[in-house]
């Protein structure tokens, strides 16, 4: 049997660096959390067994620098990176390094990464698993002759996506071919200027839908799905609310997205944690693949919430090579939970970032709440990074529980100094079209034009 | 269907007045606080829908004070008054007060609490339900002659206990036939003076046992077990950590142990939440009921989080009148739960209160991880109460992890300007004997005394 990952660098910072510190000691591994100048003093900083300052501010000089963070890992002697989400983790170049140095990476393999992060590459793995995706070509537009034909087939209005985009950008609506040429050649020239790739690619534009997916985990032998979430309640293609399980699904679609899900990441041989992104259409009632994230996401907790599982402890046993001991029948859902991502933002000012010294923090608790967060009273967020201070996670032994266990967390928590989106999730949670669960991923941004619900 | 109650009135402080507002909040029953003088800056006060002072901060003016609470309900046309744990909860006198005036008692009837409060009844009770009590009288001893013919059948060393103690006092161990006659004039008059009741009785002296208490809710008409608790880990009679599921137990054995819990409930005709503990001897591996609580109690959060069920919302809609949703096969047991009772106590001086001011305080957070608790940053701890400040809750899939998030959450509590028993916690926690389960509850006092584990 392999041994346990002796020690692991943590190249992230916030909330996420102390929930793999925490996954660390719990283990008994030694944790080293590399950081940037800017947070020298946070919590994070004091609770890992060693900090090492790899960098000024800017991610680029810090968290998202490769050679830095690989060459702390190096110079300490550790054994594994955790990258958490965001800045390094998805980035294929930097984990081909460290497997050419021999440092572990908490993860899939570099091509594994690569390939999934490629949009029409992924598009591709997914036909060979037999996994349903969005109608539209199958790789990248040649030209504008091949786009009109696929439009043909796909219909009216459609999407052109630049194959490198992502989470909203690189991205454009067609309502009809009277456009179609120039709107092809526009977006082309961004995806080159904006991502150094002009390809793109065409779907079916899909106007009812949800977004959800399937937290996934494998040890390269076996992999395992452990239930859905339902991330539709979003502003811009940002998650505002997760939830596990979905609203929308019956057992049936349930274990089509899981089946589907299993298929991908054993058509690629995916390793580790992952997780594979839906799009369900309410009004065909129809899943679509859109992609992977080949990471821990910043929504596990609701499905650790429901499972009991410790998402982030199977990582790092996976990247010790131990191999999982559960069976899928292991897996059991109970309950319900929801995540609120709080960020301190004023939504009363389309979202501006709301850095600033807390002055007094409170986190609620009690029966069914979970509070993953860095801040304390006195800490001041800096402005360099993204604006989420927290998550605030409530379980319940069914959704309604779940929505009036977090009304209230929401109600108890005190972030006194900075303005949060703490208040604005009442407004979305207490909606009667999020109560009843009919909504879509257009829900938020209609209640924010204040347009009839 | 019954109604849910309206609105009830809390006659009660600290982190229990907290969790049952924040159970009525969710159930959208009307919380009305009834409160000391002491207490009227804390943070139930503040949560509470409404809140009234009853009194002044001694516990006869005000908690403890049946006219001052009743009145409060009646005066405030309040449906129910929920006590908490200690103060009114167990007094029978009270609830027959509430039961003529027409206010619903959230807790069984005053006759079962009456029954149930004396010791020698409640055996007497246990018998009739064929359940084993601790070997000794079946009721209270008239003279010496009796006492000597029971010691001889149960053996020395023995206990001579009071019929109305409880919680470790009016106990005394004979340990020969010698002293019995003295011993036995000695607590008699003792119980006479110390609670207006000289009957005492004998029971066999166990010297090597666990303390394990059952957890039951009934309808009235339907009695559920919720599994067990194990709170060997005592200092003097007072609970120090709780755990579920026991160490000790065998399956064979924790049916036995549900099976007897059930069947006194139902000889007793008992309603709402209650706890049947019973010592555990490790020799024998036997065990035997000691008494039952008639009421919610501290540790209660344990079974909570292994079963997913919420006790106090259940107490509120069986005292409604609604039946339990719940069947036996619905309670399932997941992982496990360890509790550790945070007070400000000096371990280092003998345990000596630490009332004061909270400079700062932080809550530990993540996965696992419940805390209770009404403290907050500027807090002064009253020094009129009971030393529990909050308490801490870490759940996992198995003891060993529920072990390494409590030893972890306890290094993350901060709860500057007051001491606490947090880190003497560690020192129990992390102990081979504790580790290994391996402890009775004389395992506190050992490690006190610094002899050998």
């Amino acid at each position: 049997m392999p041994q346990l990952l002796k020690s692991v660098l943590i190249a992230n910072r916030g909330e996420i660096a102390l929930r793999i510190i925490r996954a660390c000691k719990e283990l008994g591994i030694r944790s080293v959390l590399a950081h940037s100048e800017a947070d020298a003093n946070s919590l994070p900083v004091r609770l890992a067994d060693q900090a090492v300052c790899v960098g000024t501010a800017h991610p680029k000089s810090s968290y998202r620098n490769p050679q830095a963070i690989l060459g702390a890992a190096l110079a300490f002697k550790i054994d594994a990176i955790h990258p958490g989400y965001g800045f390094l983790s998805e980035n294929a170049d930097f984990v081909e390094m460290c497997e050419k140095e021999g440092v572990c990476f908490v993860g899939p393999a570099s091509h594994v990464i690569r390939s999934m992060g490629d949009k029409i590459e992924a598009k591709k793995i997914a036909h060979r698993a037999k996994v349903p995706t969005v109608p539209g070509s199958i790789g990248a537009i040649s030209d504008y002759q091949e786009a009109l034909a696929v439009a043909s087939d796909v219909g009216y209005p459609l999407l052109i996506k630049a194959a490198a985009g992502g989470g909203g950008r690189g991205m454009r609506v067609v309502r009809s071919p009277d456009t179609l040429k120039k709107d092809l050649s526009e977006i082309m020239s961004e995806a080159e200027v904006a991502f150094n790739d002009p390809s793109v690619y065409i779907e079916r534009y899909l106007v009812d839908i949800r977004h959800i997916e399937i937290q996934v985990i494998s040890d390269g032998e076996q992999t395992l799905h452990l239930g859905e979430r339902d991330c539709t309640a979003q502003r811009r293609n940002q998650k505002l609310i997760e939830e596990s399980p979905s609203f929308a699904l019956n057992p049936e679609l349930r274990e089509g997205l899981a089946a589907a899900a299993v298929a991908l990441c054993n058509e690629v041989g995916y390793r580790n944690a992952g997780t594979v992104e839906f799009v369900f259409d309410n009004i065909e009632r129809q899943y679509y693949f859109i992609e992977m994230n080949t990471r821990i996401q910043v929504e596990h907790p609701v499905t650790e919430m429901v499972t009991g599982v410790d998402l982030i402890k199977l990582q790092l046993q996976i990247a010790s090579g131990i191999p999982l001991a559960l069976r899928q029948e292991d897996i059991r859902l109970r309950g319900h939970a929801i995540e609120c991502r709080i960020n301190a933002e004023d939504p009363d000012h389309a979202f501006a970032p709301s850095p600033g010294t807390i002055h007094n923090f409170r986190a609620p608790g009690g029966f069914g709440v979970r509070l993953d967060t860095h801040i304390e009273t006195n800490y001041v967020i800096p402005p360099f990074y993204d604006s989420m201070v927290g998550k605030l996670i409530c379980w319940g032994n069914n959704r309604d529980e779940a929505i009036a266990r977090m009304l209230l967390a929401l109600d108890e928590l005190v972030i006194d100094g900075v303005t949060t989106t703490a208040q604005f999730h009442k407004r979305v949670l207490d909606h009667p079209r999020f109560r009843d669960g009919q909504f879509n991923t257009a829900f938020v941004a209609s209640l924010l034009e204040g347009s009839p619900a």
